[in-house]
């Protein structure tokens, strides 16, 4: 029986589990974000991309990408900042609601952003319940579609006729798109701008440059706005607006990283089929498994130096991200096996 | 008569004015920030710094390197942002005041995070009638520490008296410290923590790396946990952290720059006297001079390619950093001499 060490909070916490299994073979592979493992090749970034503030102009360039790679009408709906975790955390001061109703499971950067600016955070798993509850007058309700860690999603013309229902009552609705990059269908960013609804989408996870910390509200004027002058002036570097508007104006590129990461997810698939671990959701970018011996699995690849993530509120649950190379799914082939529940 | 194209509103909008000048000589010299010239030689970034998140220990060894850095006495006390001006934009939403009382005329940023926030905002411009205003239950008092523009200084005891009294009437003071790297003994990170004050510490300036997006806090360990879950996670990216706490490390490099700016500034003061311009004050990477003709000269030094700071609630004034090579100076003393007010 090992001691488990404690589950980090977050993904991408590599250090942390490297100190608690220091016999474990290197270099780890970090299998336990939902961050793409191909990175957009920007090129190099030269000292002179940071020896100077953006100018208006530059970020001006960034929304547009943004509005053209998301689909929304007009860059006055358009925010840009310094990763979508900082958005998050800055909503409840833009929109002000006492009662927060979250669609969970789901990343749990929002209910502690609410609850960190004293709002009350009920979470209800039920999407009819999420609709009734999100539906009373001042209220935020939020979910994630598709939503992490488990994949579900939602019809966008439903979340719209909630976001209507929102408008009627005052209350407002935030969609987290984190991960809807690669499934424009899903999104709900074409009815924008709408009064009662907000969207959040990533740069860091389809573009695999989370370092890079880029993230866009997509929202009504004047809730942009008031984000706006919460962020206050260059929000966002230089370095990411000069990567973000290459990346996001590179259609080409997005439209071959779909089909190499659905190979990927295939792949991934059908090993879980042949170790039987039942997978009960994913994304193009991560896979949900279920399993009364997930936290056995967790701590056996761990050991393997593969690192995956475990949430410590669910522990039948384990979240894989996608390798990067050959050699990364081939340690992942032989921990699978070597793996005795 | 020249028609006077709109004065940007912040320093380093080079686009702006060089659309207003087009028949300027290029390149255009950005002389309208108070960037040092010189920027931190941090080697090459790497595509592999931008593909992760940000682990934890990251983070804690940057804070730990600022708080070294700023002589501060725990990591406790320290916070790190991406960029000064987004803690600016936040206290407000950390310290929550009615009524702020600004040092002015200053970085007009502090005035517009509290206005934005929906605090009442007063300018004073006596240094006795601030400390009298501040010193009111409630209240929170900002100045800046050299000031910006004019270098105006303030007596780290006389501030630390101010904070004392602040904290037996239960209001707050912050100071901003953006030009103090170079003047330490005018600092009063020593004194922290205090339960009233609040300091802010900026990379990019000192360090010539403003894209990097990076600035801190140093303050009372409650009012850091404030601040660090209104961030939430990942606020500071791995880039920057990479940079922040190699140039943080560097005392030698500080030193070094410490007289290479007085050198130069010395030859910025040389230039002024010869060419009878009045200079009001200055720190070592900006000087502010005060003349009826002040516009014209901005207007003169646009026209020739450099670009400096004029202000538009303050037509007298216009403000000069420092220019990066042998080239940029005598660019500069040559519009100098070529002016005729």
């Amino acid at each position: 029986m090992t001691v488990l060490p404690e589950i980090p909070e977050h993904g991408g916490q590599v250090e942390l589990v490297m100190r608690a299994f220091p016999e474990a073979p290197e270099p780890f592979i970090d299998l336990s974000t939902g961050i793409s493992p191909y990175p957009y090749p920007f090129g190099k970034l030269q000292q002179t991309d940071l020896v100077r503030l953006p100018e208006q102009g530059e970020e001006e360039r960034l929304i547009d990408a943004a509005m053209q790679a998301y689909g929304v009408q007009s860059p006055k709906l358009v925010v840009a900042g310094p990763g979508t975790q900082l958005l998050i955390s800055l909503l409840p001061y833009v929109l002000k609601s006492r009662q927060v109703i979250v669609l969970g499971p789901t990343y749990s950067g929002h209910a502690t952003a609410w609850r960190n600016a004293g709002s009350d955070v009920h979470t209800v798993s039920e999407i009819e319940r999420f609709r009734e509850e999100t539906a009373r007058p001042g209220r935020v309700g939020i979910l994630c579609n598709p939503n992490n860690p488990d994949g579900r999603r939602h019809d966008p013309l439903a979340l719209l006729a909630l976001a209507e229902r929102c408008e009627r009552v005052g209350s407002h609705l935030i969609i987290d798109e984190a991960y809807a990059d690669f499934e424009n269908h899903i999104s709900v960013t074409s009815y924008l701008p709408h009064p009662a609804l907000s969207v959040l989408r990533s740069f860091g996870k389809t573009y695999g440059l989370p370092g890079v910390r880029l993230g866009f509200l997509l929202t009504a004027e004047t809730l942009a706005e008031r984000m706006r002058s919460m962020l206050g002036a260059w929000a966002v570097g230089t370095a990411a607006i000069t990567i973000g508007c290459k990346a996001l104006n590179d259609r080409e590129w997005l439209d071959q990283q779909k089909m190499k990461l659905v190979c990927d997810m295939q792949r991934f698939l059908i090993l879980c089929r042949k170790m039987d671990i039942s997978v009960v959701g994913h994304t193009s970018l991560f896979a949900l498994a279920r399993s009364n011996e997930a936290l056995d699995l967790w701590s056996h690849l761990c050991k393997q130096g593969i690192v995956t993530r475990s949430f410590s509120e669910r522990l039948t649950d384990i979240r894989f991200g996608l390798p990067r190379s050959e050699a990364g799914w081939q340690r992942l082939e032989h921990a699978f096996k070597t793996w005795r529940p």
